[in-house]
């Protein structure tokens, strides 16, 4: 049996409470003989910079580059809002992201049948939702230059942003958008402001371009940023996989997972390119949720979405599609069941900790 | 009595139709010596496309800076997909946007009772909803340079946008939400991405100082216009004057627009400063709905958020509120009466084409 290298970067605020439940299940699987996993433990976030006044340090930028995937928790907190702008605690996920060249990020909204009643939506908005949002996790105006703040004299400043794209940024991430909608409903929506940026008549025309060459068999629609976030709202459903850029996908994920209902119930995958020769690609894998710094430290946390992007890694990372298929049914059995964390009880339902969660999946499976 | 000069552009798609109305209400308030307008019309969009092979000739550019205020319709449609980026439909909008100075984009998202129904959000959710999205309109990516495609050779290309934003424009735009706020519940939200952008730092900064200077007695919060976005799906009542860029904006007020399910019948106002020596504004004031071509010119268009926006006409430029309220009670009396257009049809209620619904809000008044 291969060993899988795993890095765990719990992070702030929930984030090593919700980890700890996939420790849990990591030892399970190497203790029943399931699979491999050499695990090593870095920080991120506030909590690196708690303790060497960096977001992540070098040490552990080395462990994450040697990895075989990366499973992280969250960072951030009111905490270190003081802290300077490059220490930030999202700036250890930013160089992660960056420096990996975790280009895709991968972004399920989906409804857990037993949650509908959660989501602000109406039942019939949202039962049986299923879509997939393809974020560019490495381009656009998260890492545009320049990226600057002058100060003009007369109390005036003047702040700079840049969002840049290249082709092959949006072909590689259209190939994804396309080969996940194969596997799925067959069809693909992208979003932009063609209208106004002209980053988004580039999107757009390499987009119909990649389709036209080599996905004609996917439908093809465009959509314009602001009506396609509309169109969320209004009738989720009739999309399958939207691939949309850095920034509006950051909006529109966030987004399509509140309209679940399932917000503390969802994963997150973001990855590189497989290399050619070793056919691996790089990896991370983080819940959609924050850290939550109010709910810290409680045994409050739905450590749900931790636990279901680590069954993501088994499924992108280690070809284990089998077995992320018994975490997800495991993940739907427990909530059939009746067991809620504090964030999705309603009435009827049995509360349960963080920990009890973990440990009612790790029974199921 | 004082002599208003309104310049009409009615635009694209279902924009002459729902001006039509406009036009109605208009003629009956001259006739009936309520008020004093002269109207002039001319053409933007795709309409000066075809006309002139612009998006607005210099002939109603002059007019609309001459002009007391432009009442606005829509502009865009497939059939000028393919027409040159300068020229394109929505470049008259926008050049009407920078060229007048409108910087302040006023967005109410107003959930009417007769038709809590139609939001996909639940009743509980967005009854008796009433924010106002304050969106900053003539800085950020939408006009930042440098704006370019480059051909780098071997088939790549690279897009560039430029998000720039000086301390006096965000200074402006906060001045008029907690203006506005003071009018309302005393509560401003910001929303930026200062997590991730310099322009969401430098916002943040001097949001936080005009309030400190100038407004400490409304209540301001700071949000990510991620998590922003979630929050109004999940609880938008939370909220009372929302504060954010110009690209946010965007997104943020169609989302919003979409929760109530009003989006035919809400209104915006875009505003210049308000000149020392003649304490007047330029201002353009149009639906938040689009030009909508699959249905235009079969009579099915919903005019309310036409007519509602020469509302917010009456209101801001020409001091006449008492008539703008009115103007309101009206359109809630012909909803509450059951009559609906297309778009906001349901059981029970009697269908109206776009006059039937203009005249009844007419005869109402
Ligand atoms: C934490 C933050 C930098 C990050 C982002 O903006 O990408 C987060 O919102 C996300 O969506 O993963
Ligand atoms: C038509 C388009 C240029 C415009 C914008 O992006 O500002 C529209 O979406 C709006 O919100 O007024």
């Amino acid at each position: 049996m291969a060993t899988h290298k795993l890095l765990l970067l719990p992070g702030d605020g929930i984030g090593p409470e919700v980890m700890g439940e996939v420790k849990r299940l990591i030892d399970w699987l190497n203790s029943a003989g399931i699979a491999k996993f050499e695990t090593d433990t870095g920080l991120v976030g506030g909590s690196a910079y708690d303790a060497h006044k960096v977001s992540i340090s070098e040490g552990d930028m080395a462990k994450a580059l040697a990895a075989d995937a990366i499973i992280f928790g969250a960072v951030g907190g009111p905490k270190w809002d003081a802290v300077p702008y490059e220490v930030r605690p999202e700036a250890g996920l930013l160089r992660l992201r960056k420096d990996l060249a975790l280009f895709a990020n991968l972004r399920p909204a989906v409804c857990y049948p037993a949650l509908a009643e959660a989501s602000s939506l109406k039942r019939e908005a949202v039962e049986g939702l299923d879509i997939m949002i393809v974020r560019e996790l490495t381009g656009g105006v998260y890492f545009g230059e320049p990226k600057t703040i002058t100060d003009l004299g007369n109390g005036q400043k003047r702040a700079v942003d840049t969002q840049v794209y290249d082709t092959y940024e949006i072909e590689r991430i259209g190939r994804v958008a396309f080969e996940l909608a194969r596997k799925r409903k067959n069809k693909v929506t992208s979003m932009e402001k063609r209208n106004v940026m002209k980053s988004g008549v580039l999107w757009n025309e390499v987009m119909t371009q990649v389709h036209k060459r080599e996905y004609s068999d996917v439908t093809l629609e465009h959509q314009l940023a602001d009506s396609g976030g509309m169109m969320l709202v209004k009738w989720p459903k009739q999309f399958d996989v939207i691939v949309t850029d850095n920034l509006f996908g950051d909006m529109l994920s966030d987004i399509a997972a509140m309209l679940t209902g399932s917000l503390g119930m969802l994963p997150s995958a973001s990855l590189g390119e497989v290399d050619v020769k070793s056919k691996k690609r790089k990896a991370l894998y983080e819940p959609v949720h924050g850290s939550a710094p109010d709910i810290a430290g409680q045994g409050l946390a739905n450590p749900i979405a931790m636990i279901s992007s680590f069954g993501m890694a088994l499924r992108y990372s280690f070809d284990m599609g089998a077995l992320a298929d018994k975490v997800d049914a495991a993940i739907a059995a427990v909530l059939a069941s009746g067991l809620r964390t504090a964030d999705i009880k309603s009435e009827g339902t049995t509360a349960a900790s963080t920990t009890q969660m973990g440990e009612a999946i790790l029974k199921e499976l």
